[in-house]
């Protein structure tokens, strides 16, 4: 009876079960690197895999953030329902803090506010999906992108970042692959992965090729204002007067609490290509089947940005570029490893590996998984990213963990060389 | 060359602008009702529009939620990011809680903590969307059902509940309805709209016909336990060795907190019918494109379930008791209205509009609109939960404000009764 069931059961009963997705996701991947871990190991697990720098004392988020948060629930004032697409105060400070280096203002109306930059890639991808619709993805981009597109039967289309030229867009690649059905192109900067930041000049370019091909830009800047190389972050919203431009982003990483799940997107559109009545009409109805972030955490965000200070920020950066020149140096003393190009912003960077150098490892996969096993250390394998025999290294961990960290992934080399 | 990249914008040139549902949203309604509000009249608006009490005092939760959150919040442990299926001891918590009452246990792994119970009814309708598919709603329902399914292409297919009945299920109904393709039926209960709560038997013989027609129940437990009247708030997944039952619920109601938006869905299926391998794949592949709720509010959950006393749970149900009761006693003084069955849960209940009792009132929708003009008070018209001439009134509002606005509703009728 049972087995009777099990096989007639509405939603797999026509063998047309719903299709799950097989992309990779970091976390999937993650997880099993940690299981794979060596339980006799007495070295501590240092992971170097993913975006959370929280665990550690000197990424901790300010005072003011969490005293903002507390007095909003202590009010009691914010125990209700927030509007679907966000209260309106925390609209407007979001609006003011996204314009500050606009040359136009954003309308509070032009800010959404999600459950962190997650929903907002979610809520941007699912209101441009349409039958037959594609979207340029770079490779290597954020694997959730792909794992978006794919549940809501968008196809991908990946164009390649060149690690040659500091991982700028490869316009050929994005002519070549846009058509009539293409929805928009995605860019992420500061580079997740690959710690990039773009200039001015290529994010104007990148402007002018999306309007050439009459596709929106969705511009995730998660990883905002963190850029500690030369080059200053520029918002790609500063060329919204040339194509039309989602902004996604969250007080995730700049304020250290990608747990508190508080992010948006925004409009820059001042000359209204994109925000017509049905769009937002579109916008505002997927924000109401969507679980939005705790009214509480949104009343605290004008506070929060008023109030946050430039040496909370410095703080950040200082530590970043510590961290991230520490793994630069740490790599360039690890022959199968080659940084194209030093980390500039983020939190990560694309390293290269040399399998030519390593007697005993088939690819990025067992490259990671060998590592985990015999040095407890994490990193994540390229592919996850979508560039085999390549591996992320999240630098944004404690420099006296990184060094330690990098010393095992040597000593795993050397005991792994020619 | 603007107005040309209006017309070519990529989503939207080959004519195939992406669909938006026509769906009607209670809080679209809602707010179209609050504009409509004569600015010159000098009476204070009151709602009985929404499901959120909040704003009265007699409403407020327990001041242990609160601390409980606040000291996650303030152990600067709970920044991170957590497992986007939920962080294991909340799973822990919540499957212990909802296995109180039930003849076998939950396990963790059978909890997924979502963004209020609104993620948790956008997760389950998306991981059974497939081509073709259908979906059993009760007319009436909470229109975000109706909503989700349009966004994932799920045909819905209505049956009604039986006023005359206690707002029961028209069994005949959801045989006549389900076919081949259809992937879930939904129940709400305690109900919303109607305030409902379903027996012990009446669950039953829905867990027996979902199982003839191999379906499984969607159990939206969402105002679980408040339940006043006489009958005792029996939870779906009692019956969950008949038929695979999914439990959405959240803190929302319960603990008077919907802007926390802590919300989970359980798979009650203790044989193992529907939670096979591939579909909690697909189900934790589907968390990692949300974004879910706040880790620190996560983290305090454990504490909240724990430490909140009866006594508050008790205080809510008597003072919901007493507001039904005031709200179906001012009902018996309005002719035009009828309630065919007094609440006895949940912090609604629908009433029936006799419109040849009205001299210039032409359906719900002009009733509800021409209310909020002279009188300042807010209801729900039926048309917005699937039931024409009909109208939603919310009674979970303090007993005062509650018999002032039915005396308005009241002399609104007297100035427009035949």
């Amino acid at each position: 009876m049972e087995n009777g069931m099990k096989k007639q059961q509405g939603f797999g009963t026509n063998g047309e079960e719903p299709e799950t997705p097989t992309n990779i996701t970091i976390k999937g991947i993650l997880s099993l690197l940690m299981a794979s871990i060596d339980g006799e190991d007495k070295k501590r697990v240092i992971s170097l895999g993913m975006g959370d720098p929280t665990a550690y004392s000197c990424f901790h988020t300010t005072a003011i953030a969490v005293d903002a948060v507390v007095d909003t629930l202590r009010s009691d004032k914010f125990n209700g329902y927030a509007p679907t697409v966000g209260l309106p105060q925390t609209r407007k400070a979001l609006a003011e803090y996204l314009s500050q280096d606009l040359p136009y203002k954003l309308s509070p109306d032009d800010v959404y506010v999600t459950a962190g930059c997650t929903q907002a890639i979610e809520v941007t991808l699912s209101i441009l999906a349409r039958p037959g619709a594609n979207i340029l993805i770079p490779r290597p981009a954020f694997p959730i992108y792909g794992l978006c597109a794919a549940f809501r039967h968008i196809e991908v289309r990946h164009y390649d970042l060149l690690p040659e030229k500091g991982w700028e867009v490869d316009f050929k690649a994005v002519e070549a692959l846009a058509d009539y059905n293409t929805v928009a192109m995605v860019i992420i900067n500061p580079g997740n992965p690959c710690g990039n930041v773009y200039s001015y000049q290529h994010l104007k370019e990148i402007a002018e090729t999306a309007k050439r091909l009459n596709i929106p830009v969705i511009a995730d800047e998660v990883y905002g204002h963190l850029a500690f190389g030369g080059k200053p972050f520029v918002q790609m919203g500063v060329f919204g007067s040339i194509v039309p431009v989602f902004t996604l982003g969250s007080l995730s990483k700049r304020w250290l609490v990608p747990g508190w799940r508080l992010g948006w997107f925004a409009t820059n559109d001042p000359n209204g290509i994109f925000k017509n009545p049905k769009m937002v009409e579109r916008i505002k109805k997927y924000c109401d089947i969507c679980g939005g972030p705790a009214t509480f955490i949104q009343a605290a965000v004008p506070r929060i940005i008023e109030q946050s200070e430039e040496v909370f920020f410095m703080r950040t950066i200082n530590i970043l570029k510590q961290s991230s020149e520490i793994c630069c140096n740490k790599i360039k003393e690890i022959p199968c490893l080659t940084c194209p190009q030093k980390p500039q912003g983020s939190m990560a960077v694309m390293v290269k590996l040399n399998l030519s150098l390593l007697k005993d490892i088939s690819d990025d996969i067992d490259f990671c998984f060998k590592l985990a096993k015999e040095e407890s250390v994490i990193i994540l394998p390229g592919l996850a990213v979508g560039l085999k025999n390549w591996v992320r290294i999240t630098f944004a961990v404690e420099p006296s963990s990184l060094e330690e960290a990098m010393a095992r992934v040597k000593s795993f080399y050397q005991r792994h060389s020619i």
